[in-house]
């Protein structure tokens, strides 16, 4: 069984495969942790007080020792790379293909999708007043600009709102919730954000207290989405990874999360699990059943749970379901309906994708009054999420409702997307179960495949000798000969001896299976260059 | 002298103000401090590890320390006892007057100020694309929304940009600093935010690391705006106060940060001065010579430069005029041109005042190349500023140009609004000095007044007995006799024995001349109450 300490020299192998400038740094970073115990102290002699303007006030040997160990893969060094091939392209240089695919990012229109037209009539009204006189826009996104505009003060989105959002959207949001669970949302709970990533880190942070000589620890499923090992080692807190069963469809096993929790106890204080239900990179579904032993662990070991729900409207095949991690916690009753629960939600995918807009919601359940006080006071100094992102969020919380005149084109629009994104989930799966040495799971939610691939000793001695990790070797070759994207599994930990990547389902149909193909012949022509 | 602890203390003092339950928070909080050098490091015997439902897994006691202690008063107890006092009206309570005025945030709209059509415009514009055949707006406009959606993936602002921003609004920005400065900007310098406050503790967060057992010291005006103390506290920075100088308009004299920096040295290592011009809460413009002086101070002393500028556009009497603090830095030539210097920018404030939209920018000066590309990746794991906020900032660093059809009514716009709080300026500041005890500086610029109180001593017996600061003890009356809602000028530091609040100038003219009557009213009946 791959212990702990496996899971993140793993992981920080992935940080030795950027570029050489990169990887010198990160190497420097690390030895700056391994050589004090605690990253946020370090002695050197130089005395900063005597700066003189040949050596800049802050540097490399002086900066936050957890920024530079922080890595978000996401927008990592393949992805740098990718940006520097796309300027390339734009001043003429020749290269084998004449576009980057970015197939790194869940960014739903940079690929092509269509915005909701209710979400933007909306957000034009709110924007400009002069618009709800004009009979292009329907009454119901005029009256719904109308409603927002009531909750803004001085009826401008241009105002600062309460720091936790708009009282009317919080109450939209808790409707929304209940109409999805069946079971009431309090809307004092609900926590509106600029995207999900903002709240959980906002919620991460609460946890930062060493108690009795060691750090806080959060479990994370393993593969991860980067988001919390950046935000982990941003706050100096301990990242207990747990594996997801690869051969279940990336399931859960109650086993490995008692394994790594035991494991981690030896040098930190386990807090909090984070799940992530669809996963993301892995694609999975959870079934009720597993949600209940998650519960029922957490509940045993003292865990708050942060769970990840931001594709709860992306869920493919027949028979699988989304269930929120609340709605079992609620229904299994006293005394798991009790336990401190946070569960995030985002603009930016499902049917809308509106990344770009910065919108989500955190509904937190059965917190200690005291600590929500500090909670919302540690918000209020950052002033407010942005209101078009609030009006963004309201508009998915309180679609068009049956009857409405918007009703109709809402639901073809949505639909659409769902049913589209359902076909290549599936396209994406089978051409990689097609592909000599690739194995890839049923994509069941989320907007990613994971495969993994074998790949042969002369490549991984290669990549060794490039002082990368093989699947990034593998990622940087595919990106050069090609023009695609994907992200390395290194960036997501993964099995030691294992190797996989993330790519999105996100190009468009026909763009997709264009990519699909030149990812095949590339990978025939690799498993020959390298046998 | 008042030394660096009695700022301190007063500033912790200010904490006592709030309702019994945050009062017995913050006691907790400060004794959780005092019982540990470092509060990131709690010693009990509580194992969390055997946490049931009975006991929360996330509570007072281990809670991050830092946020326990930090605070933001300009959402502090007093505004959050403004909203009940709202809701109350709202459910027919009867009170001595019919709403509350909020004079204790710089939110323009909120107060009335009605936005810049020209940024609206492209705002809807972008949002929805329909628009762009629409006669209503102007071609300009149209223009400017196709530029922007030009550098938008996929054309739609629904997707991720960059994490610095877009790049056409990145030079839109350059360029404004150029015209602004005479002085070339680069525009890979410039990192756009969701407001300045998310740049400000970006940059802050660097400097996180501890050298030779001391904490990084960040020198702050006193008074300061709390963002910086409440950042500083979260960060677990040493926060240094310089006091600035009432009887000269709230200048800045040298020989004060020299006794600031020299005492600070004793416990922390001082890295970086904040200046804040215009002044918030204090409203001075800073002369070049002034600002030649902290520039000479600061390399002296090896500090990297913070220059809050967001109300660069908010400068009022005849006489006073802007400088930036990169201007003057590069027009003094080596070695002062070669300091690291960060200037903040924000569409919050000026005469757009679009707070509610997040959109601001940094321009970074001479930072270390390793040191920024740490910077750069830090922010990644944030995804994205909000692109409507880019989107706006994009319009105010490149506003209609004459002879384009949109500039006549922009400047007619913009020069109303800034005449107007020109106007209310000398308004407050003069209503301020006819009340008996008071004493208010000049309001040369930013939007608000800092006027000094004398109060009489039963008063602060009063209040020492209401466990508040007395100038909580006043703006909590002020707020419960008259509904206008003030901050104690405890929560932005003040020298020991002042008591000082401050007011925005931001309520429309009519709406500011009843403010200041029932003020004066409210002051008249306070002094014969307590004398």
């Amino acid at each position: 069984m791959p212990g702990l300490l496996s899971s993140l020299n793993l992981h920080h192998h992935g940080l030795n495969m950027g570029r050489s400038s990169l990887t010198s740094l990160f190497r420097t970073s690390r030895l700056a942790v391994q050589s004090s115990s605690s990253p946020s102290q370090i002695n050197h002699n130089t005395n900063v007080s005597t700066t003189t303007q040949e050596k800049p006030t802050l540097t490399i040997d002086n900066l936050n020792p957890n920024i530079k160990v922080m890595e978000y893969v996401v927008r990592g060094p393949v992805v740098i790379r990718a940006g520097e091939i796309e300027k390339e392209l734009e001043k003429g240089v020749r290269k084998p293909f004449t576009e980057v695919i970015k197939a790194n990012i869940g960014d739903c229109h940079a690929m092509g999708q269509v915005p909701i037209t209710f979400t933007r009539q909306v957000l034009a009204l709110v924007t400009c007043l002069k618009l709800l006189e004009d009979p292009y826009f329907s009454d119901d996104a005029k009256m719904r600009a109308k409603l927002i505009l009531a909750g803004c003060r001085g009826s401008s989105v241009g105002s600062y709102t309460d720091s936790p959002g708009i009282e009317i959207i919080r109450k939209h949001v808790a409707e929304y919730i209940k109409r999805r669970d069946g079971i009431p949302a309090d809307w004092q709970n609900i926590v509106i954000s600029a995207g999900a990533s903002d709240a959980i880190k906002n919620l991460l942070k609460l946890f930062i207290c060493d108690v009795n000589g060691k750090k806080p620890g959060v479990m994370v499923p393993i593969p991860q989405y980067p988001l919390y090992s950046a935000s982990l080692a941003e706050f100096n807190m301990h990242q207990i990874g747990y594996f997801l069963d690869e051969s279940r469809n990336w399931g859960l096993d109650i086993a490995e999360l008692n394994r790594s929790i035991q494991e981690a106890r030896k040098v930190s204080n386990p807090r909090a699990i984070v799940v992530i239900n669809p996963g993301n990179p892995t694609g999975q579904v959870f079934t009720r059943e597993n949600i209940e032993e998650i519960i029922k662990f957490a509940h045993k070991e003292g865990l708050f749970i942060f769970a990840d729900e931001v594709y709860q409207d992306n869920v493919y095949p027949e028979g699988s379901k989304f269930f929120s991690i609340k709605k079992v916690l609620m229904e299994m009753g006293a005394p798991y309906s009790n336990m401190e629960l946070a569960s995030f939600m985002s603009c930016s995918k499902g049917y809308m994708g509106e990344c770009g807009l910065r919108g989500g919601y955190v509904e937190v359940l059965n917190m200690e009054p005291k600590v929500k006080e500090m909670y919302l006071k540690a918000i209020s100094a950052m002033l407010c999420p942005t209101v078009l992102g609030q009006a963004c969020l309201d508009t998915i919380m309180y679609p068009p409702q049956p009857g409405e005149p918007s009703y109709n084109n809402f639901l073809k629009e949505k639909n659409e997307v769902l049913e589209s994104l359902k076909l290549r989930a599936k396209m994406v799966a089978d051409a990689f179960n097609s592909m000599k040495g690739f194995s890839c799971n049923t994509v069941q939610g989320a907007m990613y495949a994971f495969p993994s691939m074998k790949l042969p000793p002369k490549a991984i001695e290669e990549a060794k000798k490039q002082n990368k990790a093989p699947d990034t070797f593998y990622a940087f070759e595919l990106l050069e000969k090609t023009g695609i994207s994907i992200v390395p599994g290194s960036g997501f930990g993964q099995k030691p001896g294992t190797y996989h990547f993330r790519t999105t389902i996100l190009p468009q149909p026909e763009k997709l299976k264009e990519m699909l193909k030149k990812f095949a012949e590339f990978h025939k022509k690799f498993l020959q260059e390298w046998s």
